[in-house]
């Protein structure tokens, strides 16, 4: 048997786990998938995620890439890693790749969505996939001051720690709004530490009239993030799709 | 102070409960709801739902009625209530009503909702809330077959244990497919009991081919229950509206 290299696509909810990395000391999602491809090869199989999320944080199509000795085909695999995976943490597809593959090298671009609860009262059934802001959200403002996020920039400002590289082109930053669910979808070529979530929380406080469209600009143009900044919850994240 | 009386619109998750009813050795919903009333008012309150869900089944609008002797306007009564309740169960309304009405004697009909979802790997977001079928459904064979229960007929066959008066008018009976997701829906006069959750697990069976519409028909018209019918597990099952 030879050799093969396979792109996994995995949904989970991120409710349950610490996350996507391996930890010592918690159940990650890595850690499940390569629990079930062991069990699979028979020996420690590793796996490159395109990146990690953070704890409570979804995905409904995480990329992960990985090698394996097998004779199985893709559909083979898929249905045997499902048998063992729990629930909340499913393969949607498996295809096999080139060598050259790397879920992460290999990434052009991604996907976030972020589901914000409008609704007075919080939906028992959103509990753990939104983020519950029961104060009216002037949405045409959120939508004015995301096209001021929109473009090649360097986003500091919205990053929980400082990188080397931190300019990002952010080439899509919707809002749409379905009865009292507000879902904020926001594609760039990479996002730093954070990025995603510091969004969200500037666009719901600019809703809120907290913070205008303007106020929000001057502060990316800064380059550094204050305390008007809040980082949404991990609950209403979704990675959403990766591009390659 | 005078008593007042009040019509409850709850919203919940079922899956934590042992259904709505109270049960000495299981946490429900009816139970959640009296002892965040009994918080407040300082003595025992008694509710009445509209009808019982088994344990697992949700709610999106359940409704019950009870009397309270407070001062405060319902939207207060609401806040209060919810503020002591858990996050899977959430009162979305309190309505003043007149001391005739009755959650359960004044309903004049309900409406339930049920997902299958139909996805080849079981979405990791559906687990609590679809039936999970993987085998391809005929949907074109299950809506003639839905149409062939609609309408006022002895509904035996198509629940879990005999009543004096089978009854029932159906009065909408849909199937609609969103991607995976197919959801039926199901209004009568009022349900035998499982019913709706039997007329799911018959019309998927019409779906898998294991049974024709002309057979469901016959069996209806038996007024026997058969090994045939399957009850569909809980999960899936959404008391969506009930009608006064």
């Amino acid at each position: 048997m030879r050799t093969r290299y396979f792109k996994l696509t995995i949904a989970y909810d991120g409710t349950g786990y610490g996350g996507w990395q391996l930890q010592p000391n918690a159940a990650t999602v890595q850690g499940m998938v390569e629990k079930s491809l062991g069990k699979l090869a028979g020996r420690v199989v590793r796996i490159h995620g395109s990146g990690r999320t953070d704890a409570g944080v979804h995905a409904r199509a995480q990329v992960a890439s990985c090698s394996l000795t097998t004779r199985h085909p893709p559909f083979a695999l898929r249905r045997a890693l499902n048998a063992s995976l729990p629930e909340d943490i499913h393969i949607l597809r498996v295809q096999e790749v080139d060598a050259k593959f790397h879920a992460r090298f290999s990434a052009k671009g991604k996907e976030y969505r972020y589901q914000v609860d409008c609704g007075v009262v919080a939906d028992p059934f959103l509990r753990r996939y939104a983020w519950h802001r029961p104060r009216p959200l002037d949405v045409g403002a959120m939508r004015k001051a995301a096209r001021l996020l929109k473009g090649r920039r360097d986003f500091s400002a919205l990053a929980a720690k400082s990188e080397r590289s931190p300019v990002r082109t952010i080439s899509k930053l919707t809002i749409t709004r379905q009865g009292d669910l507000l879902t904020i979808a926001i594609a760039a070529d990479g996002f730093l530490y954070k990025m995603a979530r510091s969004i969200v929380g500037a666009l719901v406080k600019v809703g809120e009239g907290k913070l205008t469209p303007a106020q929000l600009k001057e502060l990316v143009a800064s380059k550094k993030r204050t305390a008007l900044v809040e980082t949404a919850p991990a609950r209403g994240l979704f990675l959403w799709r990766v591009r390659y």
